[in-house]
């Protein structure tokens, strides 16, 4: 089996959210596994000096619209979270922390998290909210000790250091094999690129 | 026959040039007519607070890459231009002076000057480059006085200004009767909407 495609999201990112309710479904209709990589899109912002995409001069009124739309075209649910943009380092802790011992819960997780914030457009910051996710996928509670967690929080520093080390600027950003591909309009190049394995 | 459908692009922007190759066929395809606006992205980014895509750090690389594989992508030629990213002044007030009185010629001309500049890697910025695309699609040489009138100064911050105020921020971005796509990548989105009128 070829090696497994890079998934680089961050929980608070819509376009993300919009990703993984495709890659893994996609990856696997190439034999393909997807490894899914949390990251904190605010620290990578800080090196390449972009703002997030909705507080931008005239850019943000499109974005909101766009994303809404592009769920449409997908044919995803989609609902904005009480609150966004939102800080989601403590989903992301207990990513990393479930991840160490079991990565396919991790990845459930994820994709927990991400349509309760984002398909059901409800909180994911509170620990009332993360308990939630995690009864939702029949994990035990003090799962969320992750969340302040000395190991998590290096785990996903690491993480975020290693994405810009490897010349991720964005949410989603997908790594099959070398080639990167930014954004979610990049799924169609991303199947042939599967396919056929270059051009 | 419905509206026609706008699109806002930079004589300088490689994605425009992508757009361009394909706009006027996919329109056609919904009975539609496209109005071409060259407009000056410099001028944007000055509101937007944006720079240009390939000059931004760690985008900057990605981007090169991206254009190359996005072209390989839709099937079209891809060259870069002797200098890039380059002003397109001389261009896009030449297209502003054709269009006052023949809009489809001005088309004509500015899917010229893209082929050329990206299409065929040539310069588009002196004299002797826009003469030969004049000469290429039967124009006379002094066709170029435009390149310094007065008026077409004025139709290009014109259509500026009023691109601005319609909120355009990139290139290339496409409105379909209210509603703006932005990029290449909007693409399948602007078939199918052209197709069943939005969802």
């Amino acid at each position: 089996m070829p090696e497994p495609i890079d998934f680089y999201f961050d929980f608070s990112s819509p376009y993300g959210y919009l990703a993984a309710t495709q890659v893994d479904d996609l990856a696997a209709r190439y034999d393909r596994d997807v490894r899914w990589h949390p990251i904190l899109l605010g620290v990578i912002f800080k090196v390449t000096g972009q703002m997030p995409l909705v507080d931008q001069p005239l850019r943000g009124d499109y974005h909101r619209r766009d994303i809404v739309r592009s769920a449409g075209f997908l044919g995803v649910p989609y609902k904005w979270p009480p609150k966004f943009p939102f800080p989601a380092l403590a989903a992301s802790r207990i990513f990393y922390g479930l991840a160490d011992r079991d990565r396919p819960t991790a990845q459930r997780f994820a994709r927990a998290v991400y349509d309760r914030a984002f398909g059901e457009g409800l909180d994911v910051m509170s620990d009332e909210s993360l308990q939630a996710v995690l009864q939702q996928i029949g994990l035990p509670d003090e799962t969320l000790r992750w969340a302040r967690d000395e190991r998590a929080k290096e785990w996903l520093r690491q993480a975020t250091d290693a994405a810009i080390a490897k010349g991720v600027f964005g949410s989603p950003f997908i790594v099959i094999d070398r080639e990167a591909f930014w954004g979610v309009d990049r799924l169609p190049q991303i199947a042939r690129w599967l396919e056929i394995g270059g051009w």
